[in-house]
Formats: C-alpha cells, structure tokens, sequence
C-alpha cells in the first residue's frame, strides 16, 4: 500500500528562506501569518492528508462513486466523515474573506494544501477544491445578496460549488454553448440544457450543491459574446437562508472513467431550473474565467501532487527491493543483493522526478504570492505586475505542470518492475488519475494557444517582457559568481532560446498565425524549462548562503545536487523546442486533411 | 466505440518497395513468399484482426478473467471462439518448421500478423504469441522427443505454452531465482516453488498448457550460474501422445491490473510437478533467452501496434469533431465549427504519431529481415552479420518502440479532450494496455542496459560498427541529393551525435561503469532515433522513385512529408541525449542514498 508524507519542511524552505514571505506582510492576512503559524497551519494540513485522506485514496478507487435509480449519488465510503474532517479543520475558508466567514489567510497557503491533499487523494480534494473556485467566482462577479446567500454556507462547507461549461457538442468552444436561460419575470432565470463532465455534480457530501452555470439567455447574440453565467442551486434557498424545495436539476448518469473514481463526473440535466445571473448579461466568460484561473492553478498543483507522492513511494521501494548488485561492487555484501538504488539508472530516473518536484513547487508558490499580490495589494503598479506575470504563467503552470506530472507519475510506476503495473501497489492509481490533469480545464494543447495567443501578445508584450528582465536580471546579477555558474549558464542559455523563440513568433506569426498554432506546445514547454530552471538558481542561491552558514548541510548540499542535475539533464531539452518551434507549420499544414 | 484497420498496404508498400523481399528469395520460405502470396496472406491476416479480434477488445477489457475456487480460469466471452479461429487460420505455425506442422514462411510475415493482432486485441494475442515463443525455445533447445511431444500440439494451437521466470523476490536478478528441481531418477524432476506475473499461466483456450519454467537443480551453483529450464506441462503427456494425469501445477490467483485484463497474469504454484530439462543443466538462462529475444521483439511490435490503433481513432475524431475556426478563417463556414483537424496543434500531435509510426514498422520489419536471415541464411557471413545486427537491434526495439508507443497511445487519449478519459470511447484503454510494454520481458531500463553492457563492447564492437557503416555509408551515397537533403541532412547530424556518444562511453565508462549506467537510457532513444530516421531515409528514397515514375503520388507526397515532419521535429532530439550522456554520473552519484 503506498504512503505519503506532506513535504512540509520543503514548503517551509521555500516560503521562508528562499521566497521571504516577511517581505509580504504588508499585504492583508499576512502579518499574521508568521512563520510559527505557518509552521502550525502546515503540520495540520500535513496530518489531515496523511492519516484521514491518504488511508481512503484505494478504497475510494476501488469502490468508486453510485447513481442511484432516483438520481442520489454516493461517494465512497469514508469521503463523507473525511470531508468533515477538512470541513471543521477550516480549510475551505482558510484564505476567504472573513466577512463571509474565511481565515482571510495567504491563498499562497490554501495553495500548500491543495498539493498536500491532491497527493493524499486527489478524488476527495476536488470537492473541497471546486467549492473553493465557485467561492472565487461569487466573490468577484456575484451581487452583494448573491454572496450573503451562498458564501457563508460554501465557506463552512455545509454546501459544496461546481463549474458547468462543457456541453456533448462543446468543450473547448463555448460559443457552441445550446443551454438555454429564459427570464421568468421575478429576477431569476429558467435554465434548460445537458451539462456533461461535471466533477461533484451530485454527491452525498453536502446538504445543498451550488452549480455555476453557463448558459444563453433568449435572444443573445450568437457565439460566446452570447454567454452569460447563472448560479442554480441544487435546493432552492429562502428568504431566510434555510432550504427549500429541489430545484429543475439532476444527476442523469454519472461516467465510467480512466481514473479519479472517487469523484462523481456527472451528466446534468437542467429542466427550467431556476437560476439567477452572476455579473453582466452575455458577460459569463468573463466571469467564469475567473473561477477557470483558479482552478487551472489548482490542476497545476494536482500534478506535481500525482508526481510528488508517486515520487516517495518509488525511493521507499527503491530503497527496500534488493535487485542485482552495485556496477561498481557490492555495497550490500550480506544481503542475496544490492538495493536498487545503487544502480545509476534508478538514480537517473528518480532524480529526474525530484529535480522536477522542487522547482515546480517553488514556482506554484511564487506563482500564488503574485496571486495573494494581486489581489490583494494597495499598491496599483505592483498589483498590475503581479496580475500580469499570474495571467502569464497559469497555462504554463497548468500545461507542464501537469504533463510533466503525469510522465513523472510514469516513471516512478516503472521504477517498481512489474509490481508496478498491479493494482495492489497503488502507483497505476497515480497514472491514472494524474492524467485527467492534462485534459480537464482546458486541455494542455488549449493552455498553449492561450499562452501564444493571448497572454505573448496582451498589452504589447509587458508581461513577458517584465519575466525575461527578472530572469535576466538574475542572471547578470550572478554573473561573476562562480558558485552559481552550474545554474547561472544553462538558465541564460535557455532564456536566450526562449527570447529567440519569441522573436521568431513576432517575425513569423503575425503574418502566418498558423505559425504560431504549430509551435505553441513547444513554447509552452520552453517556457516552463526556464521559469523552472529560475527556481532551481534561485533555491540554489539560497542553499549556497545557509550552507555557508553552516545550516542544514547535508538537505543543502542534496538540494544543490538536485538542481545541478536538472540543470545538466533538463535544461538541455530548451533548444530542441526552439528548433521545432523554428520549423514553422509549413510541413503540418501541407499535409491534406485525407492524407491523415 | 474504437475500430481498427490493419495498414495492410503499408506493410506491402515496406517490404516490397522499399526492403524488396524478392532479394530474400535464396531463403528457406522466402521463394513460396511470392507478392501475391503476401497480399493474401496479409488480406486474410487484416480481416481476421478487424472483424474477429478487435469487437472483443473492450469487452474482454470490461469482463478480465476469472480464477474459480478450483483454480480454472475463464478468459472474457469469446475469447475461445476467436483464438480458434486465430487457430484455424494457421497463424501459430505461419513461420513454425514444417516438420512439426509449420508452414515455413518467412518470420517477417509472423511479426506483421502480431502486430495486426495486438492493434485489434492485444490482450487475446498474447495467447497465441506466447505459445509461439515457446515453439522458438524448444525448437532450439529441446530434445528430439520434446520436439516431437510438444511441438506438433502447440503449432496447431491445441496446447499452449508460458515462460515462468519471475519469483517474488526476483525478477530482473533471476540469480536470485528460489523454485528447486529435484531429480526424481527417471529423467525427469520434482519442480517445487512459486512463479508470479505469469501471462497466459492458466485459461480455458486449450486443452493443455506448456510452462517453461527456470529452477534450480538441487546443489547447484549459486547464482545465474545455477539455473535450468524445464519444460512442465500442465496436463502429463503419455506415451502415445495422449493427455494424462493433471501434474503438479496449479493458479494460485490471478492479478487485478493496470491493463490487458483479457489476459490471465498469474500467480503459479509449483508443488512437485514433474518437469523435463531443456537444455543443458545450469544453462537454462540461455535458453530461456531464445524465448525472450523473440518476445522482446514481440512486446517492441505490441507499442507500435498500440501506437497505431490510438492513431487511427485519434484521427477518425479529429475528422469529425467540430470545435473552433481555423487560425486562417473558418474552413467550413457553413458548420457551427471546423474539425479540429484544421488546427495546427492537433495535426502537430497527430503527425508526431504517424512519423513514428511508419518508420518503426520500417524498422520491425527490417529486423525482422535480420532474423530471418540469422535464422536461414546458408551464408555463415550474411548470418553472423544479420544475428549482430538481430541482436543489437532488439533491445532498441523493445525500450523505444514501447515507450513511444505508451506516449502516442497518450498524445491519442488527449485529442479527445474529456471523452478521451471516459472507458467508453476506448482510448483510455489503450493507454492502459500500452503500458505492460515497457515493463514486461525486461523493463526498458534492463533492454537499456543490456544495449550499453552487452551488445555495444560484444566482439569488439562489430555489431555497432557495422552498423554506423551502413548508416554512414547510406548518408554519403545521398550526400549530393537534393530531393534526400531533408532526410540525410538531419540523420548524418544524428548518426554524429550517436557515434560521439558512444566514443564518449569508451572514454569514459570502462575506468567508471557508473558512466555507463548514467547514460544507458539515453543511449537507447538516441540509437533509435537514429535507425528510425535511418527507415524514414529509406522510405523517403522509394517515396522520391516512385513519385518520379508516377505511382501512387498523392501517398508518396504524404510520406514524403511525414518523413520531413519526423526530420524537423523529432531528430533534433539527438542533441540532447548527447548532452545527457556526456554529463555522466557524478551528480547523482554523489546523492546519499538518504538524501533521496
């Protein structure tokens, strides 16, 4: 049976030493998030994951989610006592505005939890996860009565949220949206359409589910200029705030799927279900982006999660199977053989994992400090900056975050030989569920199109821009220090292969946009090698000082190590992406579509 | 529900434009093998796997197989009916000595009916694959009354036959191998031990089962120098052939798994079962490896073969599947939306596939033409030099084909966006099935180690150097062609990169093995970069001829693409596996262990 343990003191490293979250304590919810609360809040969260999530992870996928004949679906058994647990631990709320009822605490931390129970169990985090989106979306887009309602039951977790765009004939376009919204003459909204793919659409979990709803209201323009957001609870709400009678929507089928059997991928069906308009008519888009954002930041974390639990149980067995001996001689001579860990391969492969997990759990938390900045921020200019390198590196979180997770998940299964491949052991479980991550939110090959095409080009380049002279500047910064240089030289060769990447898009996509289509999965993983390999310098410059100081030896130096082989073993991969992105769509292009 | 079409023209278009099997007609089988003869055989072969085997896929998946208390097991509906029919239609002994009930073709001709089989059904065509494993073992190594025993029943499907190598404590280290035989003084041995993961271990397709079993003769040698093969049928065969007493083996379980749930993978135990010895005593290592070279290259067959199953459909979705305009304006305009065909990231995906695809059924058949040759040729000359190459290549074969193979079935799943996760479109399970591949018959890091440690410095190198001859002497004979410039430029580039890798490992790995070790895995993707743009070279010079004298120029023009698309997007690759090797071990060698 596989384990977990919560990477707490890594989280701590990054958030204290490396990232200095002291030096946010302007911003609200941060000065009282010191760094013994912090230590405390992690360790909860820490505990919670590992001892009432984790233990229910197999069964969950074992046992899976059931319809009923009367449209009541249940979730495995424990979710329901489990949910409770996260529930009064208060971490729904934890970084919610505290007139609704939230801790009003860094979402940078409510972050941190998310990876904690994504590796735990990945199918029970998404309820709490979803509500946690709908919470964000209401909170920006809803009227002052739509968030008195809702917000305070969601944050206590006594109800739970859901997002529900996709549609059978539509995904990706929303324009091709068919759920229609036909007003009723009291303020709200009748809605009537086939939702599919909604993750918690029904569940036992919650006493109320409140549905955020794409739909068109009669008469709109066609096209997703024509899409409003609606919120439509399961049970109607009174006057006073106590539930009253069900409303037009219901579970029709729940999916038979790859993975994530805990949570219940319902088919919805909305017949004149009353719902009411969330922000401007025709405007949904707009709105439900925002609880996209989030949640595409969330699914991010959901595969290093997969890559960091499969991680630790492939160095656990790693340790324990004894398999051939050392290339160099027996270094177990007693035992019948060696551990594997002894042999270079293994070491490779694990490596390639760690080396990955670090940085992309650095570049999660620098990512959600822009976020906390962003939103929170008195400061105009610094909230714009940090608003522009968030909408930046989201789809470049959620696209190589989740691709490389998936791979590493991959990895880690093979290190165990066949025991890999049997379910008993659990690690098929990490594969499986890890790859819904790359699908769901918008596919990664739709994160790419967002990256090339609207975030490269938003408000002439200043969001890039502004990363390339960070990084840049970091590297000029370095320049002369030859402790740095392991780390220092592969970042600046990779940023000048992103530069030259970008540049390439600018000579060669405005004229020719399939150009930019055909290298946009490439650049996005250009992308991610950079900001990456930007947190491996940065962790090292920091490890490079507290060793220096005597602190933590040994965990400094194995940090050091790690990035010294991401830098030697990842790093390279930058020019085979700008090579391809170079070779333009000419070729793809030419190719008939019956040719296929 | 997926479908399947056997690439029937694709094969002939190989093996007789661009390998020209008439050449091999001086061969035992080859002559009978005349191009009509081919085309029917493959017709018959192609209707067999679309009609018969790949209706069964999804529900033999859905079904998997089931251990009764008595230790039978029961393969999915209809499996018997089709491997019956798979029986009667002669596959088993297609390539089998006529002398025990073969037909004697042309083993190239058996590797293209595996993969046709393991597109529709790979977990049926195990059944038959492993019998036919077993025929090679025993036709190599057994006695004359073996032979006679066991060999006309297995060629004519009616008996069945396993290899039993894995123990729970040891697979890759077979050294370490438990199971004891002790001699029971008339010949034959009391097996008595434990064997997991075993495919095929126990079912209800035939009347008898063949295991081929690795055990220890008491007061052996320790170590894999004490291991032998036994033969142990399932039911004891009497002297007139007849089937006697049940022996001493039986199905303990059977393994709830990732994939391939139509095969029973089981745990066998061994309980005095009377056994034969194959082979010299304490040499069952040897021969045993018979039967895995041919199942290497079987399982290498099973990622293409998986690869191009997840194409097609990916393919056939992406033709229908309306979402979004063009980048350059909207191609049917009078649709709600374009097939997604026309975006350049979908054909950027989709292509990646089908350049994989082609080149390395190039390559399975080329190999395949090897292995004839090693196997018939009366040239003692062209047979050493085709049995270097057979074994060079197959470790190749079997790491890169299978991990390409398990990341396209991926790269397929991802076109269908959410319905890709659902079980019922099909995609998923391939992506489950693909995955065994890469860890049966030696994980891809043993075949990567077996490349580096063994077939690179075995007889001083000649199976590498012939080798980069033929490579190298292809890229000068084409240096001064325009037309072949897109092709040669990139292959003499990757045939650089190889050749300095392996210079690199003479430099540097014999002082160090953990140099070796470090950069095995690599090493095998960069050679099969390398001989798999060495086939799209090759096919890229039919194309231009064929093109030129008027044949079938819309297919060659699409080749010819394919080809450039693989030259520009996958070759430069090379760089980076150079890189990585040449960074060597020292990183993660200097890890601690517990600092993993």
């Amino acid at each position: 049976m596989p384990s977990y343990k919560a990477p707490v003191e890594n989280v701590r490293f990054l958030l204290e030493d490396v990232f200095g979250i002291e030096r946010y304590n302007n911003l609200p919810g941060f000065a009282e998030a010191s760094p013994d609360l912090i230590a405390a809040i992690l360790q909860e969260g820490a505990k919670l994951c590992e001892e009432v999530l984790q233990p229910l992870n197999r069964t969950g996928d074992l046992e899976g989610c059931t319809r009923h004949d009367d449209g009541r679906v249940t979730t495995p058994k424990g979710f329901k006592a489990a949910y409770d647990a996260f529930v009064e631990g208060g971490w729904i709320g934890l970084a919610a505005d505290p007139d609704y009822g939230g801790q009003g605490l860094p979402y940078t931390l409510a972050a941190v939890m998310n990876e904690f129970a994504s590796s735990a169990n990945m199918a029970l985090a998404m309820y709490p996860g979803l509500t946690m989106g709908a919470i964000a979306a209401l909170m920006t887009h809803g009227t002052e009565e739509q968030k008195k309602t809702y917000l305070p039951k969601m944050i206590a977790g006594a109800w739970s949220g859901t997002m529900n765009l996709t549609e059978p004939h539509c995904g990706t376009d929303l324009g091709l949206i068919k759920t229609k919204a036909v007003p009723n003459g009291d303020g709200s909204y009748a809605i009537t359409g086939t939702k599919i793919f909604i993750s918690a659409g029904e569940h036992d979990l919650t006493e109320n589910i409140v549905h955020l709803v794409l739909a068109r209201i009669e008469g709109a323009p066609e096209g997703t200029k024509g899409i409003s957001l609606f919120v439509v609870p399961k049970r109607l709400v009174n006057g006073d705030g106590s539930l009253g009678a069900a409303n037009g929507v219901s579970c029709g089928s729940i999916e038979h799927k790859m993975g994530i059997h805990g949570n219940a991928t319902c088919v919805m069906n909305y017949d004149g279900a009353r719902g009411w308009l969330v922000g401007t008519e025709n405007k949904g888009l707009n709105a439900m982006f925002v609880m996209m954002n989030e949640a595409r930041l969330g699914v991010a974390i959901q595969g290093l999660a997969q890559s960091e639990v499969a991680y630790q149980n492939a160095v656990a067995y790693a340790r324990e199977r004894l398999q051939g001996r050392s290339l160099t001689g027996a270094k177990d001579p007693d035992k019948p053989a060696d551990p594997i860990l002894v042999h270079p391969d293994v070491r490779r492969n694990l490596l390639s994992i760690r080396a990955f997990n670090e940085a992309a759990r650095a570049l999660v938390l620098w990512t959600a400090l822009k976020s906390d900045v962003a939103h929170r921020s008195g400061d105009a200019a610094e909230k714009q900056a940090a608003d522009d390198q968030l909408g930046l590196l989201t789809p470049v979180l959620k696209g190589v975050l989740t691709d490389v997770g998936f791979d590493n998940a991959v990895k880690a299964q093979q290190m165990f030989g066949g025991h890999g491949y049997i379910a008993e052991w659990g690690m098929e479980q990490f594969v499986r569920d890890a790859r819904i991550a790359m699908i769901y939110e918008g596919a990664n090959g739709i994160q790419a199109l967002d990256l090339v095409g609207r975030k490269l080009p938003r408000d002439g380049g200043r969001a890039v821009m502004a990363f390339f002279n960070e990084v840049g500047g970091f590297v000029k910064q370095h320049a002369g220090d030859e402790a740095m240089a392991p780390y220092v030289k592969p970042l600046e060769a990779a940023l000048g292969h992103l530069q030259q990447a970008t540049m390439w898009f600018m000579n060669n996509a405005m004229a020719k946009p399939d150009n930019a289509g055909a290298g946009s999965y490439d650049y996005m993983h250009l992308f991610g090698l950079v900001a990456l390999g930007y947190m491996w310098a940065q962790i090292a410059r920091t490890a490079l000082a507290k060793k220096a100081n005597g602190g933590d030896a040994a965990d400094m130096e194995a940090k050091l190590l790690a990035g010294r082989f991401f830098m030697e073993r990842t790093m390279p991969e930058s020019a085979v992406h700008l090579a391809r992105i170079s070779s333009g769509a000419d070729t793809m292009m030419a190719m008939p579509a019956e040719m296929f």
